[in-house]
């Protein structure tokens, strides 16, 4: 393709109503309208093949490791030996695909409310999910993550929320409140762990600080982490939670031990010395972050800026 | 598709360095490369299905009749009695389609470079050809349209330039130089027509003005003329030329009876009061143009400002 | 400034919420915000100075005689002999400009909502206004239009509307709906003419539509034109209308005598043969606003599409 | 401004010639043209007052303290007691801010070749120099950084580069190569340190690998390091680099009790835990950056992909 022609077919995403990011489209490998949302998986300039839902790069080939790794990892190691995992979303495949790679992991619940993007992603996303949905451990659940945890009484080891951004035309805000954290937290087995992403801390520091304080207000340890990753221009955030485990007990040793030891394969990205880079905010996000008080509630939830 | 997800996936085309237009895209139909371009087929909003060439929207449904009933109707019909007509480019053959309908046409050579564009056309445009390449007075030949002026020896009645702008980077541009104008001429009964797309006078004027020059400098008549043409956001350009026959002499009387007596189905754009509005050049642009003196020859041709 | 340079920092207007068109900022002259509107000045890549308000390009040096003359002079010629000339609206003072240059005019109001657009075309706009707001003929207003209607009493020969868009956000809107048009003729002299912007009718076809349907439904005679302006990447749509004179009786003679004999200076665009070309829709566009049946009121508004 | 009015004013800044981050623009504050650059200074959202050279943001209000942090203090702490600092480039005088807040500095000469830069800074960057151009301390050279080191016979405790980035159009690369890195290394005293930016290790790895493994052919110690810096939406890259004091016996703790005592004011992005941070590059960015084996020399020299 020529030095010209690149310049006129694009990717926009908007981080913010007065700020985005733009990538050439190489080639449009898929699109589509699922029940729930616009679909589509195409090869972008500079990060790859990507899966884009309602115009949100939910990862790419560039970078997808470093999300996944970042989102699974620090929770199924905090946990120690988890072998019952539920996860709620993560449609890709790639959150499936990592928390498999843990031995002591028997049976994982995967619940995506949408069953197109999965289509999509058993089709077009092979590096992604790399056969996890094909793992007999794996029981898929096309439903809704609000309705599976309201009707559940499995209990697990470790919950992994892979969800869409609490956006308020959606309804995925109602997976980002106190109540639900509440109903997801009966769901742990004693010593269980829970992990969210939670925005990006830098692009919208005040929906992830609202996350944050939400979950601190349901457990007794919260902590957040965040990642750069390059395919969604920013870094990004997660919080890592449990009543019966520190997640500052994770030390670089023993997390590249248990990896060495307790993960096939190797990772990409999430290793001893990053996990403490992961954990650590700059000074002046830190009191930003400490600065937003609120709390979510179905009553009074919190919403990416529109 | 919501309100909010449209504004992710841009087609921008770039009229000069420094200005261009986006349209929402809506679905890639097709993609490819063909030796010589990049080769899309999108649905676009406001303007729908279009055929974009190395990023550049050849014609798009809403108005490639437009586009296509210029440059086809007013030598078509200054001629008068076209039998045999000779199409350079062309490639969505909707051009071949217009000169088709002319009752009196009984052969068709059309000449383009690129058998994959004719490919993309035949499968995904329809309604720009309708048939067109099926009709048995097409004889379609996949040639340099460089090459084949240099060696054939057929004569027509009207020659048609559908080519591609004369960029530095490509070899088009030699089909827009005195030397190539005067083997067209060569290929001309008496009595012949020459017209060729001429760029927009507006977003390139002195492009549109040499292009003109160089004609004037071939052919005893010749005249600009232009169309507003959405697609592009811009009006479009033509050159109406010949040695024999004054285009003044096209009065919208005989163009509305030569359409009603001699043109099979209706038009929906060219009829005798827009060719009117067409020739007619506004002060300041006619002006603009008539300060350009300069002629382009293979030594000294003319391009798209870059 | 270098060939890299010029490709950050932009001037992105919409014409439709998912088509745009973008011009390079070489610079910014002014900017601000009055009462009621952004107020930005700015010099452009490709079309020189331009006002822009609210996001929309006005009116640019490269092509704002287009406009301003499509605009005032067919309706000033139409009256034959305007003395009196309300002008509602345009700021820029270009309007007031090519009214004053008719020998004829000894009085002109101008009623504009804001005076802060008039000081900055004072002081920025010089070859927009070129002294007028100094004639002694001119009388500004700083009111609102609707109220200006509501509470006139004085009589003009020629009523020129050169308003904003009716935004569904803004109030303008209610200057384009039947009661307003109804008040307005009320002010008219007998023999009086009308004229108003009438958005384009090629970005937005039905509210240009609506917009003729409702001055038809108020006036004998009302006829739509439009010219190619490039600043806006489209043409611009006008209705001209008077209850005693047919716009069909300008031919491109009289406009030319009227023109040589009672105009002072000389034109850029407008003339005999350019008023035949811009009172001529091409079909397809003639077929599309006859679809359109509605009519504008107070209680059922037209808007532009969001 | 309301919320429709905000998406029409943008600066673009390109990454790469396929991929771009866009800002709504408030207000400009300043802009012009130096010998040397483009100058812009702009209020944009998200990010606040920022100076923009050439269409690439050089920092902005919301984060200039973390790149400005980042860049000055692992150097100076490293050194340990430095009392004369040579600053090349630093127009914004916030690098000089940084160097002299260290209590044990006694002389900074800061050299820089664009004086309009430092004009602009002076006038509209006040929260940036807060007064370093003021301080007693501080000696500023216009002139250009090559010739100064060609020329200078002073010896420093600490060099800081914080120059544009070696783009193949201007004359900036000379400074990114072994021949000016040795040269540099001469006007070190014992026991000095070097620090340069060294462009985004994420947007472009292979430059900030040649970068780093050129001064890596030069210095005994040479540590990479970067900081995610939101304006750039991007993490930015560092080499820190000395041939007598290892960059790994920077620890936490002395990092923070250096800051506490010899260090005036309270920094907002640097301190100890963060420096770990900085310091620790994921796997797989690690291991494309040592797959890259090239040094930059002047006949071979490092360019920014365009």
């Amino acid at each position: 393709m020529s030095g010209e022609a690149f310049n006129w077919h694009w990717f926009i995403e908007w981080g913010t109503p007065t700020s985005a990011h733009m990538y050439g489209v190489k080639r449009v490998v898929y699109q589509g309208r699922s029940k729930y949302q616009d679909i589509m998986v195409a090869e972008l300039y500079d990060v790859g093949k990507a899966l884009i839902l309602d115009g949100k790069t939910q990862s790419s080939l560039y970078d997808e490791f470093v999300y996944h790794e970042a989102l699974v990892h620090p929770a199924m190691i905090l946990h120690g030996s988890p072998e019952k995992v539920l996860i709620l979303g993560g449609g890709e495949g790639a959150t499936a695909r990592e928390v498999l790679r843990f031995k002591s992991v028997k049976r994982v619940v995967m619940v995506d409310i949408d069953d197109e993007v999965i289509r999509v992603a058993k089709e077009y996303l092979p590096e992604w999910h790399q056969g996890a949905f094909d793992d007999p451990r794996l029981e898929l659940l096309i439903m809704d993550g609000l309705k599976y945890v309201e009707e559940a009484s499995e209990k697990f080891d470790v919950i992994i929320a892979d969800l869409a951004d609490p956006l308020e035309a959606g309804p995925a805000y109602k997976l980002y409140t106190k109540e639900y954290y509440e109903k997801l937290k009966n769901l742990l087995n004693p010593g269980g762990v829970f992990v969210t992403q939670a925005t990006s801390p830098t692009l919208t520091t005040y929906t992830h600080a609202v996350i944050l304080n939400t979950i601190r207000s349901v457990f007794k340890y919260a902590s957040p982490y965040q990642a750069y990753v390059k395919s969604f221009d920013s870094t990004w955030g997660f919080v890592l939670a449990s009543d019966d485990k520190d997640p500052a007990s994770l030390t670089p040793e023993r997390i590249d031990a248990y990896l060495a030891e307790n993960v096939k394969g190797e990772n990409r990205f999430y290793e001893g010395a990053i996990h403490a880079a992961m954990f650590t905010f700059p000074k002046y996000l830190r009191r930003k972050i400490e600065e937003v008080k609120d709390v979510a509630t179905i009553d009074n939830p919190v919403f990416m800026p529109a």
